[in-house]
């Protein structure tokens, strides 16, 4: 049985029956092992949703966009994307049986480009795309046009554009409920917001539902600057400074609903610099075995962020969202190699030498 | 609860209380989407074990051996790999604040190892370590020595070093049974064979358990072959000449073991050619969405072996398991990139012409 089907209840699937699943969701709510404890926390968990088939969370989002195509017998998927959503996308497509052209900003970086390619999805870098406010959003309008007459529909991982796709993205919520059913707090990173909101949208189901808090790196601020702040809308921004690779999102896109949302949880908005993020980041390898990539790291930061101005009960039990797998970004991870070198000996005598010298 | 916990009577786990947990096992067992049907099979299934933490089975050997040694206060954690052992293992020592040390073989790719330098174990490239046999053992026995004064076990993925850890393994074939209590063939890929005995191992304690097939690369057919032509033990071979990273094992290790149980399981061996496993390898990718790392899709070509010989029946019950995260391996997916070059485009209207004049 697929997560859709455990939660269908939960979810507005139009008669939906066939769902193209290749071991999305289930995913596990570990314990932490050390950083809690050094936090002072006696409940931390983390949602490991980097071990989606693809590597991510937007498998949740994908299963159920692609089933939805392949029900309606579309020609083609067609997306945009610079990372994670592509690689579930042409993952998805691939296993459908659909064409999958998906249309990339100018000037991303090819190494997360690789999987969705090796899925069998063919790449579009389209000029000015993602550079350009005005050529960014025609290139959506010319892609839901062509969708339209492909009979299908553009897939971007927001409510605002995909919402039925995205309430896959929802079971995350469902999950952590009847993994945790305690749960007091939820941190979310967040970029153009769309994950944030499938969670309030998620637990909103649950008389007692934790707050939602919605973390961004401050070169990124659309939305927990402005949650934070207590206004009511999220805020565009003139370009993103960030460098935390799927956070690089000015647009408010889902953000409004998430400032609303979140603030209705009791969830607060976190800003983190990337430098703590990349911090967070190695202590999530080092010490929880977590191997996620700087953007998996962010909720943990946030949380940091929160603990530090006392907002959070030490208590409480405290679930961080662990988004996309350390894999997929391996250049972050170059800095902390370059204090652990390999030794090169002759004879384990050496290593023998090491141990006793250390001790 | 654990993996360990929940299968606890089946296992000789010497009073151990506590595990080391970071997500492991409980691994999505997925029903084919396309090869099943393209061969003929109404019931094949992959279990996918390169979703676990550090992207391969090894996690499940890992935990319960970083578990014993934490439960013993060991003062280090002395290790042999050239990859996906040596990242499980630094990931569990991580985890459990025990240093960790991997002695590995001269001239081992630099990519693997990363990932075990990422956790912070210290690595240590050994001249000629895995290039003469008798400097391999040398080392092994040297490690073994070092452990001894250091309050702790060497651990080598196989049943004829590391028994205890190996124990975890065993708890796939638990799996497999509560989630298709029907499956009649179960196909494991081998290097020096623990996977494969760890399954009939596992298997044995059911009354109608599965054939275990083991499927070895020509290039290493130390166990396979010997199983097929129904000798009683496995076979040394000069040298490895496969290239499929981690079944490059030319000692027998667990193999007269596994050849005896695997014929006790109504099994048989398998042989394919490096070519067939990156064919399947690409299969898998592209149209079951599984991202495997080449050793995954071995036990997938050893399937696609014995149906050529007419030896399974198509509407059993029949587990491939994939072992190894794609990621783990990049390089091996080049060769299919090269067909599905990125597209550079000014404007969605070139997108548009392209789809058309395809159809």
């Amino acid at each position: 049985m697929t997560v859709f089907e455990t939660y269908r209840n939960h979810l507005s699937l139009d008669g939906l029956q066939h769902f193209i699943s290749i071991g999305e969701g289930n995913t596990p709510l570990v314990r932490s092992n050390r950083i809690g404890i050094e936090l002072g926390l006696s409940n931390l968990y983390f949602k490991l949703e980097h071990l989606n088939p693809s590597g991510s969370y937007k498998d949740r989002f994908a299963s159920l966009a692609v089933s939805q195509l392949k029900a309606h017998n579309a020609d083609v998927c067609l997306a945009t994307s610079s990372g994670n959503t592509g690689a579930a996308l042409a993952a998805y497509a691939a296993v459908a049986g659909i064409p999958c052209h998906i249309a990339i900003v100018d000037g991303a970086p090819i190494g997360k480009l690789r999987q969705m390619q090796e899925y069998g999805a063919k790449l579009w870098m389209v000029k000015d795309f993602g550079k350009d406010a005005s050529k960014t959003q025609a290139v959506i309008n010319d892609l839901e046009n062509l969708a339209t007459s492909c009979n299908s529909l553009v897939q971007i991982s927001a409510f605002k554009y995909s919402p039925f796709g995205m309430q896959g993205v929802q079971t995350i919520a469902y999950e952590i409920m009847d993994q945790l059913p305690s749960v007091a707090h939820v941190f979310s990173p967040a970029g153009g917001g769309g994950l944030t909101l499938a969670l309030t949208k998620g637990f909103r189901v649950f008389d007692e539902g934790p707050s939602i808090h919605c973390v961004q790196p401050f070169g990124n601020n659309t939305i927990s600057g402005p949650l934070r702040e207590g206004f009511e809308k999220a805020q565009r921004i003139e370009s993103s400074t960030t460098q935390i690779s799927g956070l690089q999102v000015p647009s408010v896109i889902d953000g409004d609903a998430v400032v609303r949302e979140c603030r209705h949880t009791g969830g607060n908005g976190s800003l983190v610099n990337d430098q703590e993020v990349y911090f967070w980041q190695q202590q999530m390898i080092t010490k929880e075995g977590i191997y996620c990539e700087p953007a998996g790291a962010v909720a943990m930061a946030g949380l940091k962020y929160a603990l530090d101005k006392g907002e959070i009960h030490p208590n409480q039990s405290i679930v961080c969202l662990v988004t996309g797998h350390g894999f997929k970004d391996v250049k972050s991870m170059e800095k902390h190699l370059t204090n652990n070198p390999i030794g090169y000996i002759s004879d384990i005598y050496e290593l023998k030498k090491f141990l006793h010298e250390k001790n």
